[in-house]
């Protein structure tokens, strides 16, 4: 490959041919004379991995492409210069990456989970055998947040990272939100209309966000966040009456992945939060996606675009594609140094933040007094209270000052085990974020 | 410098230390130890450029600089590896450019004015030698819209460019739209705050945002449409009522630059335009910028940070320094071809879109007759009126459906020469924008 003059074609070797597959492959031809401008060489699909190359034989195939299953022929193929991998999951992504960088192919995948949960040794190895492995589709598909961090900001200090990155959330927080819908409602026209898996759980128990909310701390600061030690907690339990309190308060309620640099350690985390609605975060609609950086130079620096699709995701996978075709070096990670070092991670426990607190108590005199007392005793203080509705159970809904997640826990505990709670209370964080005006 | 190892210290000349100038040597100390684990190298600044070296010695200088007077010693010293222009201006900064260029150095700039009226020359010069110019500075401080349109959005056909791309006179039409100010009160508190300069016309006629248009422009199609041909209209005339009756209709007023691809030909300009309250644009307060671009693959993307100021701007000057700094090939325009061809502009006056109107009449019998049939005559549909107040001369506002400028000129001429019209009428754009829903 190293022989290869700059304006031949660059050949790619694309493993996985679903919707994100087939929205590259369109773009590459679709938009065939701009890239060519923009890249001054030709790209072209040499081949295509597919689990069932007859099944496969009935899709359009870009042209000049030939269908393949075998997982090792891409590796092997010395025509291929790049390898696109689109197939998902950990094990036969990672081995087939691998056996592109040992032979010397420079790699672009849109694998979040990966990259994620061992990302380090592949990077590792690019770095040795001076290859590009791309991620730019693997966060928020269309927004460039992984050029962003990596290139535009790198005379940064970040303080903190605030980010809507996953669009299925999106979607049903914002139904939920707009048309008042129950969660499993929302959920089904989420799958019902694409933006949901027949398995969600991937999406709405958070996990997604935070493969990806590892990644951008990996960015930010150049540190490993080891992906499990994340605390996550998804959107299930959020109710229509949760996102009507949290209006009344001036508040909308999404899923966001944090993380804020303090006193040099990382507080970081996916969790259902109460963003208020002078912030641009908080009308984000739909399926977008949006992330919020700030930096001790740039200031805030908001995005906002298509975080999936077949070809917003496409578009990303394209982008590094054409950074390879031009030539030049490889910045994957943005640091030019070898191994990144541990992050120094605040305990989770003893991250402060205001919270969104709602109880159903039964209505009857002295539960207040009792709630109070809890609170007090876990060192919450109160901010506001709301009472509503004139049934046997009622809501109750305090909003706190900032308090230890590890008190507000204690608290919930505490207040689940009175007599007079008639359901386990919820709970949720507020922004603005520790630091900001309280 | 070609000698040079790549892990030696980059050396920096410094040409200007205004407000941009302070801020960048500022970053470079504060950052410095991020800068270096991302670089993979030291960058010193070796000479700061200054008008008067005498005054200049109050100041504090960046660790190991020493101030020069010499316009030509920045591009003779021969331990310079990038000159960084900021002096501002046509004439002197072009000429540092080029022999900066012409003596092997990489330069970055954050100078909109030069590159618009007169980048291509530089550009090619920057290509011929293989050396960077750099300019994310230029456009939106901050916002790294030069990157992502050079790259992140590469493989796109970009369809619409929407942006807030001066702070002070968003600010003006902030501080008019929530605090109810007259045009001239905001201006000056805008002064008095150090947003506006003494001489504010380069900022509220639109003549900056102009430039960083026709950057823009080129980046997003790799086209030169000429500075000078970009229709152009500030801020000046627009007053509290304007505000007040665009809210009624749903709308913000911004000072948009906008360049739309249709059929091939280009439809741009700098006008103010009526954004709806759902568009993130129209969100946008203070002095912040904003973009949002729009291509066949993406979908749209929108961008908001801050557009100016010492560290904001500085970020945007040392993100490219760091791309220098990490070696590789440079990129300037985002596409490998050599002299870009003219854009291919659709006459403005055949330019279509909806239009604010804004009448001030005498309240007398047949005047509604009278402009009804002037509207009639020049082609325009009228949507929505609204007439308000009660005193001998009142302002009659209407909304267009879509309408050729040259007809909505045509009409305010022949209304303006209408004995009722006690002043000549005020248009103004609607978006959404051509081919948007109508």
């Amino acid at each position: 490959m190293q022989d290869k003059n700059n304006s031949d074609p660059l050949v790619v070797g694309l493993a996985g041919f679903g919707t994100v597959g087939k929205g590259f492959a369109r773009i590459l031809e679709e938009n065939q004379a701009e890239i060519f401008r923009r890249a001054g060489r030709e790209i072209r699909i040499k081949k295509v991995l597919v689990r069932d190359v007859t099944r496969a034989r009935t899709q359009a195939l870009p042209p000049g492409a030939s269908f393949c299953a075998d997982m090792d022929e891409l590796a092997h193929d010395r025509d291929i210069d790049v390898l696109i991998e689109l197939i998902g999951g950990i094990e036969q992504a990672e081995r087939i990456i691998r056996q592109a960088l040992d032979a010397g192919k420079h790699v672009v995948t849109a694998n979040k989970a990966l990259l994620a949960e061992q990302g380090e040794e592949l990077f590792a190895l690019a770095a040795r055998k001076k290859l590009f492995l791309g991620y730019e589709a693997s966060v928020c598909g269309g927004i460039p947040v992984v050029q962003t961090l990596r290139e535009s900001l790198a005379a940064n200090r970040l303080t903190s990272i605030l980010g809507i990155l996953n669009g299925t959330c999106n979607y049903i927080l914002s139904a939920m939100t707009t048309r008042n819908m129950p969660f499993a409602e929302a959920l089904k026209e989420a799958q019902d209309l694409g933006y949901a898996e027949a398995d969600p759980g991937l999406d709405i128990d958070g996990v997604d966000s935070a493969h990806k909310l590892a990644l951008l701390i990996r960015l930010a600061w150049g540190v490993n966040y080891p992906f499990r030690k994340l605390p996550v907690s998804g959107i299930r339990d959020i109710t229509p009456e949760d996102i009507m309190f949290a209006r009344e308060f001036g508040y909308n309620i999404k899923l966001l992945g944090h993380a804020y640099m303090e006193n040099d350690r990382i507080e970081a985390g996916v969790f259902p939060t109460l963003v208020p609605n002078s912030y641009l975060l908080a009308r984000v609609g739909h399926s977008y996606n949006a992330v919020r950086m700030e930096g001790n130079a740039v200031g805030s620096l908001f995005m906002h675009g298509l975080g999936a699709g077949e070809l917003p995701t496409g578009s990303a996978v394209a982008a590094d594609l054409l950074e390879i075709a031009r030539g030049g070096k490889a910045n994957n990670r943005g640091y030019t140094s070898g191994a990144l070092p541990a992050a120094d991670i605040l305990p989770p426990e003893t991250a402060s933040a205001r919270h969104y607190f709602r109880l159903t108590v039964e209505d009857k005199p002295g539960v207040m007094r009792d709630v109070a007392s809890i609170f007090a005793d876990n060192d919450i203080s109160i901010h506001q209270v709301l009472q509503k509705g004139q049934s046997r159970t009622v809501p109750l809904v305090f909003m706190t000052h900032k308090a230890k997640a590890l008190d507000i826990q204690n608290a919930a505990k505490a207040i689940a085990g009175c007599a007079f709670a008639s359901a386990a209370p919820v709970y949720y964080r507020v922004l603005p974020p520790p630091g900001g005006t309280d």
